[in-house]
């Protein structure tokens, strides 16, 4: 018994899942491409990436705690900040993948180089992509901004409230 | 013992993926995207579409032998043929998720309209991408049968040997 | 007031678009662009185009009484089939705009060089682009008629009943 | 008779278009495709949205007036400034219509996202979009800017005269 | 003074491009593309794909007559018929430049792919690429096809006369 | 003999071009394509853009020089400054063509929009593209700062040494 046990745990390397971004704020596609990642992975980490020469929207607390509290029931999720290359981030966390997920042609030709220049750079992390749900493919954290600063109403694009 | 070896088994659900296509042949683009796909699931089946209307280049069973061979030695690769829908064998199959690579931003275009259908006549069914290394983007099944058609060399752009 | 009525009808000529495609069969992406044209024309022609190098999937016939079915209660809505050029039926009808949907980038780059051949070849047409709402964005004709060779159920897809 | 003129009254609301940009400055582009879009509409305003985040090259009064020369002689074309989101705008202005011009894919993927963003918003409006003339389709503003930053003539590219 | 000479012919070794194509018909596209090449070149060879498994539209006496004729005063231009892969010929004609134009996204992709495999296949063989004027941008030999079938003036779109 | 010279002299117009960019740093991708062209020139001149509104990264004389280093033992590669234009920097040079590299769809869209507005400011200067080997096509200038910032390894993407 023991023994199949062990084996069976070795063969099963618990598979850990970085989905990295900036979720300046975490709008309704990202849910969604983590809802669907989600049976992929034993955990995914949604890692906030900082970056001292961008200016954020949202506090980096008020992104922590939105995040966290549409994921307070799921064990999964975990929610963290990190300031290095992403790729760094994985290794420190023993995540083998990174989550990431496709809108258009347009992400599609930028997020093509970043991994495979990540996979250059570390070729036993891999970038898993799944396809944005088309009803969400026009949201954008930018447009999100964007309505905010003209005071329109965005519960339809961010899960839960931010503030 | 036992419970704990119950809930752990509970919990990891098997993760059965298939990964379909013509592959008319298997190329060095197919067998990288398979490789890389491998760490993430614990069977992926190799699906190979049978398609009435298009005419093969290759007969069926030299493409089945032959992908068979180059993963002779891998327990987690399986060799099948189907006629249906790809979601409806993914579901005979009990595959939660389907495979594919992505070259370009041709490929994602039409990648991404089967992805949101599929999705559509199955939620549960998800398909995954991972993005072609950039030394095998211009390879293609149909560049290959071209070369041939011509007399040219391919054992550059086809792992093992197909004929 | 008879001044004014007159002054009011020779300034409003008549807006009369031609919508022309394959529609076989016509979907809830047709449905949706076309519902969405109906405010900026007086008169919208679905135009069928007959061209005899293209097998057929549903009749001609049933193609029309499916979409004036749908639009029975519409009296701006015309259905026809035409052999010609477009634009040849379109001067022919006295449509001085021609209707088509975009979903993505490669319908748009098709798209673009039919448009600019047009206007080329008659100045005075112009064709009209309306954007598909995203969710219907991966929905076509072509694999509309997929999901019916392999049995699977198109009702999502198309309006009404086609059979 | 007013029972005919008013049923037509009703029947042909006024087809009002907002044609938004920075139209820093209004460029032969421009001109293109408001000119191929008049007979579409009964009153297209062309509307400058200022943002206070951006730099203005040209002070908005020369914009304004450089624009309203252009069309001293057309009573159809209307000139304005606005600072709210476009779809508000169009509210206030009771514009069903928003005009925009294509002139590639990455043009095609923005404006679509924006299109299908501002239909969510508010159902009622629609964005109709017209495809850049091909020889006008590698002018924009920016390189317009450019080329009078390095001093170099600018004429073939600008309606009239900006200064 | 034979020393310099002979230098001189040693450093400049002739350059040659192959410009393949169906060139059915050739196009004022395809003219514009040739012309802006023969500086950059010392010859040109046309060279017109036999390809047996696509039927052919012009006979291809046509074509290679037609495109002599407008090219009967210059030196630089050949016209040639091959039936091999497109490296063969160059190999067999000592052109080290294959010339290609590039009239849209759809386009690039596809040429990109094809010289990337040809560089590849023959290291010393490089492609050349110019971008078509924006004026003939919509222009193919297919569209062209397209208006013969259907009667349409095709004189603005084919330089010379192909009957 | 004289004679014979002169005519081969006069017919060789000595072909040069001009390969503008920022080279911040000079990487594998801009070395590949600059190898590639050298056989289509008699000259090619590596201009570094000096725009001051851009911020640099690596001070332009450490950029002279890492290149001048890479190219010491080839004469037919030069290394300059300019501030103008690119075309008014290739007519004082007496160059007639750009070289240009070409990575993905979004290169090509921007490039073919300066290649298109430099052909019209100066009609007998080409710009001539090459497509980036497969292998480089995710490395850019950018990514190669983004990864210094990080203090990541970037020997692999700059050939030689820029500091």
């Amino acid at each position: 018994m023991q023994y199949i046990l062990n084996m069976f745990v070795m063969e099963h390397t618990k598979r850990v899942a970085v989905f990295p971004g900036s979720f300046d704020p975490f709008t309704i596609g990202h849910k969604a491409i983590l809802d669907m990642a989600l049976p992929l992975f034993d955990t995914v980490i949604v890692a906030i990436g900082i970056n001292s020469e961008k200016r954020d929207f949202f506090p980096i607390e008020k992104r922590i705690s939105h995040i966290k509290e549409i994921y307070a029931n799921n064990s999964k999720v975990e929610v963290e900040t990190y300031t290095s290359l992403t790729i760094e981030f994985c290794k420190q966390k023993q995540a083998m993948f990174i989550l990431r997920g496709l809108r258009n042609t347009t992400d599609f030709q930028f997020e093509k180089s970043i991994a495979q220049m990540n996979r250059q750079l570390s070729p036993h992390i891999e970038t898993v992509f799944l396809v944005t749900p088309p009803e969400y493919g026009h949201v954008s954290s930018t447009i999100v901004r964007e309505l905010i600063r003209y005071g329109a109403d965005i519960s339809n694009y961010i899960p839960g409230k931010i503030e």
